[in-house]
C-alpha cells in the first residue's frame, strides 16, 4: 500500500523492454541497421506518449525520471531567461523545491504560495502574486502526500492570460486521473510511479517555450537532453503508459471506493483525522493524522504485519524533520509526526483494505499503550 | 563491430536485473521490507563497484550515465568554487567539451589542450599550464573515437604535485583496461559500455573533494544526487563490472591481437592511415582514414553487408561537421570526412576480422570508382 513511492514493473511493460536489452541494443545515435532499430522504437514510444498528451511527439522529451524533468523545467526556464520571478507552492515535491531554493540562491526571486487546510493552491493567490518579471509558475497536479489534487486548469488559464509559463509537475497523476493539458507549458512525468521501470522520466515542453537544456553532450533529445537514451526503459515507459489508459476510469473508481472503505474504517479510531480533501484526491491516497503515535513506529510495525505504508514521501521518509506538506496545511510537528500513508495499487482489493484498517486498528491501540505522549 | 557506441546487455547483466523489475521492486528510500530490500540490493552494488576500482562505497554515486556524470564532475566542481580556471583537452567527448563551453558562457576560464598526432596529451602542457586559480583538470583516459590511450597516472602525479583536482572520463575504458585510480579525485564511468545496461553510470568521487550536486531534490545518494535510484540497472551496472573483470586481461589480448589483424590487413588499401597510436590505443579500437571517400557512404554500405561501424562517435554521427578529434590531430576536413572506427568486442572473432578485412576493401574500391573527390 505504498504506491506512491513506486510500483512493480508491470510483466507487460518488462515483455516489451525486453527484446531491448540484449537483442535491439543499438544506440539510437548510430547510423548503422542496429542505431536505427533503436531509434525507430524511441521515435515509436515518444509518438505513443505524445498522442496520450495530446501533444507532438517533438514536444517530449525523455529524461531519468520526474527530479531531473522537474530540475530541467525550472533551471531550463531560468537559463532561458538569465533572471527573474518564479513562483511555486510550499507543498511542491522536493526536486521543485531543492530547485527553486537553489535558483534563489543564484539571484532569482521565489515566491511560495501557502495552501489551505486542504492543501489547494488558491489560483486568486497565483493571479495576485504574477509580476512582470515572473518568468514561471510550477504548481503540482497532485501532491505525492496527502493526495490533493491542484487546480490546474483555473492555474494554467491564469498564466495563459497573463503569458507567464506554467510547470506541473505531474508524477503522481500520469495515468491516474485525466491530464488537461490545454493550459500546460510543461509538465513532468516518471515511470516508475505506473508500473514502468525505474530511471525513465519526460518532460513535455510546449513547441516555442524559452527553455535551454541543463545536461550538455552529444545532443540527443534534439539537443534538449544531452545522454545515450535510455531505448528499453522508454519502451517501458510507453507500454505502461498504454496500460494506465486502457484501464485508468475504471481503476479510478475501483481504487477510490477501496480508499473511502478505508477511510471510513480507519477514521473510526478515536484521535484520528485524514490529511487532505475528502474527495478531490487522488483515486488511491489515504493520509491519516493520530495523536500520540510516532508514524516511524507505525511504519515498522505495519510492515511486521506485511504492509508496507509511509509516513509521507519515500523520498524524506528517513528524515526526522516534520513533513513541510503538513506543515503547510496547518498541522502542529506533534500532530504531523503521527501519520500515516496508504497508496493504493493495482494489486490491492477489499480483502487486503479489511486486514489493513484492522491492523492499523490494533497497531495505533499498541503504540498508545506505550507512548510517552498520551497522558 | 560498433562495441563502442554501445554493447549488447550480457544474459547473466539481464538475469541478475530482472528480480528487481517486478518483485523487488522497492523505493530504496522506504523504510519498510520492500524499500529495504531495494536498499540492500543497491549498496551490495555499491560495494562491490568501489572494490573494483579499490576506493570506498561512499565515493561512488551513480548517476543517469557517463554524460550526467560528466556534467557532474565540471558543474559540481565549478558550482562548489564559483569561478577559476578549468583544463581540458580539445578531443574530449562532448559531453566534457559543451559543458566546458557553458562553463565559459558562466564565467569560468577554460584551456583546452592540443594533442600530437596520435591523440596524446602531454603531461607537460598540463603542468605549464595549471594556474594559481586551476580549480580542475579533466582528461579523458582514452579517446572514443581514435582509441587512444592517455597518460592519466603522470597527468594525475602532476595535479596531486599542485593540489589541483583530476577528473577522467572513463566511459571508454572501465572494464576494458585497468584504471589507475591512485592520483584520481573524479572518475565518470557508464554501464552500457561494458554490457550493462543503458541510463545508469557512475561518478566516483574521492572523500573530501570539494563539489555540490547539480541535479536538486530529495537527496538521494547521500545529497550528491536526487532522483529515485534506478536499482535493477545499478545491479546490472555491478554485474556487468563483475563479468568484465573476470575476464579482461584474456580479453584484452584477445581483442588487440585481432585488431592488429584487422589494421594489417586494412592498411593493404591503398591511401589509407591509421589514427591514433600503433599499440598505445583501446584493445578493440581501430579508426581509419580513407582519401577520396565518405565515411557515411562506407558506413551505409558496410551496414548493408551486415557490418555494423561508425565515422567517428556514435553521438556525433548524424552530425555533418568533421570530427574535433580528427582535426585536433591535424587531419585537414577532407581526410577527416574518409573516416572508418571499428570498435570490436565479446563476440567478434576471427571470422569477423576477415569477412570485414575484405568487405572494407571491397567497399572502398567500389566508392573510389564512383568518387568525385579522386581524380
Amino acid at each position: 500500500m505504498d504506491h506512491a513511492a513506486t510500483t512493480p514493473v508491470a510483466p507487460e511493460v518488462l515483455e516489451a523492454m525486453n527484446p531491448y536489452f540484449s537483442e535491439k541494443f543499438g544506440n539510437s545515435a548510430s547510423l548503422h541497421y542496429f542505431g536505427r532499430e533503436a531509434e525507430n522504437a524511441l521515435e515509436d514510444a515518444r509518438r505513443y506518449i505524445a498522442k496520450f498528451f495530446g501533444v507532438k511527439p517533438e514536444e517530449i522529451f525523455f529524461t531519468s525520471g520526474g527530479t531531473e524533468a522537474d530540475n530541467l523545467a525550472l533551471k531550463g526556464i531560468a537559463s532561458a531567461f538569465g533572471k527573474g520571478h518564479i513562483i511555486t507552492s510550499q507543498i511542491e515535491h522536493h526536486a521543485i523545491l531543492h530547485t527553486a531554493k537553489w535558483l534563489e540562491n543564484h539571484g532569482f526571486d521565489v515566491t511560495y504560495l501557502p495552501v489551505d487546510k486542504y492543501g489547494f493552491v488558491n489560483p486568486e493567490d497565483v493571479e495576485k502574486t504574477i509580476r512582470k518579471d515572473t518568468i514561471l509558475v510550477s504548481i503540482m497536479h497532485a501532491n505525492n502526500e496527502i493526495g490533493t489534487i491542484e487546480p490546474i486548469e483555473e492555474i494554467g488559464k491564469i498564466c495563459r492570460k497573463y503569458g507567464v509559463y506554467f510547470h506541473t509537475d505531474a508524477v503522481q497523476t500520469v495515468g491516474k486521473i485525466p491530464i488537461p493539458t490545454k493550459n500546460i507549458d510543461l509538465l513532468s512525468s516518471s515511470a516508475h510511479k505506473l508500473y514502468g521501470p525505474k530511471g525513465v522520466g519526460l518532460l513535455y515542453i510546449k513547441n516555442g517555450v524559452k527553455i535551454e537544456p541543463i545536461q550538455h553532450g552529444g545532443g540527443h533529445e534534439r539537443g534538449m537532453r544531452s545522454g545515450t537514451e535510455n531505448v528499453a526503459g522508454i519502451v517501458g515507459f510507453a507500454k505502461a503508459i498504454e496500460l494506465a489508459k486502457k484501464h485508468m476510469d475504471k481503476e479510478a473508481k475501483r481504487l477510490s471506493a477501496l480508499r473511502d472503505e478505508l477511510i471510513k474504517e480507519t477514521l473510526k479510531i478515536g484521535d484520528s483525522w485524514l490529511n487532505g480533501h475528502p474527495t478531490k484526491r487522488l483515486p488511491g491516497n489515504a493520509h491519516f493524522g493520530f495523536k500520540f503515535i510516532e508514524g516511524e513506529a507505525l511504519i515498522l510495525l505495519l510492515d511486521e504485519m506485511g504492509i508496507a505504508a509511509s509516513t509521507g514521501s519515500a523520498c524524506s521518509s528517513k528524515s526526522l524533520k516534520p513533513s513541510h506538506v503538513l506543515t503547510a496545511i496547518g498541522l502542529k510537528p506533534e500532530e504531523a509526526h503521527g501519520s500515516l500513508r496508504l497508496t493504493l495499487g493495482k494489486d490491492n482489493n477489499e480483502e487486503d483494505i479489511k486486514y489493513a484498517a484492522d491492523a492499523i486498528q490494533d497497531v495505533v491501540e499498541k503504540l498508545r499503550k506505550i507512548s510517552p505522549f498520551k497522558k
